[in-house]
This record gives C-alpha cells, structure tokens and sequence, in this order.
C-alpha cells in the first residue's frame, strides 16, 4: 500500500497493516471457527506479504491474543446514566447487541471455544473480560456511593452478573439474547445487588 | 466380552457396549477435545469392535448426541428441601460440583466448543438442558404456590438464572466454579425471583 508523502503519520502504515490483518482474522473465525485459522490464509485476504504475518504474530494463538487485545481497546467506553439500573442495563444492551450481532456473535463463540483448549487465547480472553469489567465497575462503585446499593458490594460480581445470562444462553442454546433478555439481566443483577447478595460481609 | 449363560439379560451386552463406548468417548473429549475425538480410537479404547462403533453410531457427531443423552438420563433428579431457595442451592451445587469435576468440567467445556460449530451437537446440547431445566423447573412451581415467589414466574428462567454465572465462570476465565459462588448464584436468582424479575406480567 503506498501514500503520498506527508500523508500518513510515523506508524501509520504499521498501524493499517495491524488493522488488516486482525479484520481478516476475525473474518475468518467468525466464519469457519478457530480450527480454520491459517496465517497464510489471513496474510492473502488482508493483502498483506505472508513474511510480514508470520514475523510481527508468529502463530495463530499469537494473532488470537492481539485481536482480542484489538477488541478491548475499541470497545466502546461506558455509559453514565444516574442511576446504578439504568447503567446495568446500558451495559447489557451493549452486550446483548455484540453478541446479536452476527460477524461479532460468532466471534465471541469462536475465541469461546478456542480458549477451552488453548492456553494462550484464554489468556487473553480472561485479559479482555477484566479489561471490560474494570471499565463499567464504577457504574456500582457510584451506585454504593450515592446509597442505591449496598455497602461492600462486589462491582466486579455484578457487572458479571449482567453478561452471565446473556452468554450463557448464546452458548448453551446457539441462540443469541433479544433485547428483552438484556433488560432482564440488568434487572437480575440490580436486584440480586439490591439485596446484599454480592456484598461482602 | 463374555459371561455365563443366564446372568445377561436380554440387551445386556449392548448396554455394555454402549456404557464402555460412552465411557471412551467422554474420556477423549475430556482429555483431549472434540477435535481429537475419533471412532475407531473410541472403539480402541472400549475394547469394542470398531464396525460396532461405527454401525451403531455413525459419526463422532452421531457419538457426542448419544453422549449428551446419556448424560440426561443419568443425571440427578432435583432435591427438594421444602423452601425455593433451598432447592435452588442444592441445584447450584449440584451444577457447581458438575463443572469443578475435572473430568465432568473438561467434558462439560469441549461439548459446549464442539456446539459452537457443530449443528447436530448444539442440538444435542439444548435437548440435555431442557430436560435438566425440566427436572428442576417444579421447585420454582412449588414456590410459586406457596407463596414464595410472585405469580407468572417463569420457572425455567429461574433454574438457567441459576446455572449462567457458574458456566459464565468456567468458559470466560476457564477457572470452575467454587462452592461460595453456588450459593451466590442461587442467592441472585432468587432475590430476582422474589423482585418479579422472570414474572410475565
């Protein structure tokens, strides 16, 4: 890929070639799953040397590992709505609509399943969900702070609760969560919160 | 495999068979995942004749189907402890116990792989969880005609209520559940359930 000079910035074309490859990669497993994963096959549908592939991820579960790294840096950055309820529930939409979507969906059950039998890539999957929890905790910690839940809760817990629902029906049924089943999450963990149920005594 | 005329009964020798195919099968996808599962090492390791295998069973799909039958029939009937927060800890502890058994949580983690790309083993997956939610969905039933939970609750969303934070647990950080956390789950479902949460209105 060329530019005019003065066009593209230090680390520009580094950048493009990353941002290639890793759509590629999650073409590839979103399609055909984890087991179809070839880094010569990614190389040739990102249009990018097969050398430079091997080089800057060395092997699948390298290339697994920064995609979902990838995935966490663009995730979308919480919402604040005021109360803890309204939080919880822009969170499960948020989840509900990544895992309702289909390339995203099959994804997510793609790196799923990969990480049941690779180390590496559950790694990086347990890395993903503490970035993701670490940047909607403050919903709850706010909600203990303004005395809508109790002292002591878990943020941590409940932010988890949210999803739980969600990717437990998507992995169990093969169906992905409607809307109504993320308000319901929301709803669960507000309530199970509420109650004291992960608040450390 | 032979014995003493008189002491098989009738369909004796093939529920043998199917128990040690069973077996084998479940010690692969244990051990080694879905991907490595093959049915003339299945009848290898069962000591079973490998046209048996494969005229009985036909496929490795057609093996982990039979499996996750299996597993329905043999599991556990559901408790009952008199109140509907009893009843759902002793189901979060039974699912708890399930998923930190090392063989039954690799089992449980390598079906559920094998269902994100394989139509006939997520098919075979829901039917196992409608027959456990099934079994179970009469203590949220009784709780409802005791008083205990508000009319219109759906049972069935109350026992995968249950079940979602523990699977959660185990596909997204791989580590299984601990007994603390079964009662946290059960604790959560049914504060939900008390707050009408799962009631359709």
């Amino acid at each position: 890929m060329s530019a005019e000079p003065g066009t593209v910035r230090p680390g520009g074309r580094t950048a493009r070639v990353r941002a290639a490859v890793l759509r590629a990669a999650g073409d590839v497993l979103a399609e055909h799953g984890f087991a179809h994963l070839d880094l010569a096959d990614v190389a040739r549908r990102a249009e990018v040397g097969k050398t430079t592939v091997y080089r800057r991820w060395g092997s699948v579960t390298g290339l697994v590992a920064d995609l979902l790294a990838d995935m966490a840096e663009q995730s979308l950055p919480r919402e604040e709505t005021g109360t803890v309820l309204g939080d919880l529930r822009a969170n499960a939409r948020l989840v509900q609509r990544t895992l309702a979507d289909p390339r995203q969906g099959a994804l997510f059950r793609a790196v799923i399943a990969a990480a049941t039998c690779d180390e590496r890539t559950a790694h990086a999957l347990r890395r993903f969900y503490e970035i993701r929890v670490a940047e909607w905790a403050p919903c709850v910690e706010q909600g203990v702070a303004r005395g809508e839940l109790p002292p002591g809760t878990d943020a941590g817990e409940v932010v988890r609760a949210v999803s739980a629902p969600l990717y437990y029906a998507l992995l169990t049924t093969g169906t992905p969560p409607a809307p109504a089943a993320a308000d319901r999450a929301a709803r669960a963990a507000f309530a199970a919160a509420v109650a004291g149920v992960y608040a450390t005594p």
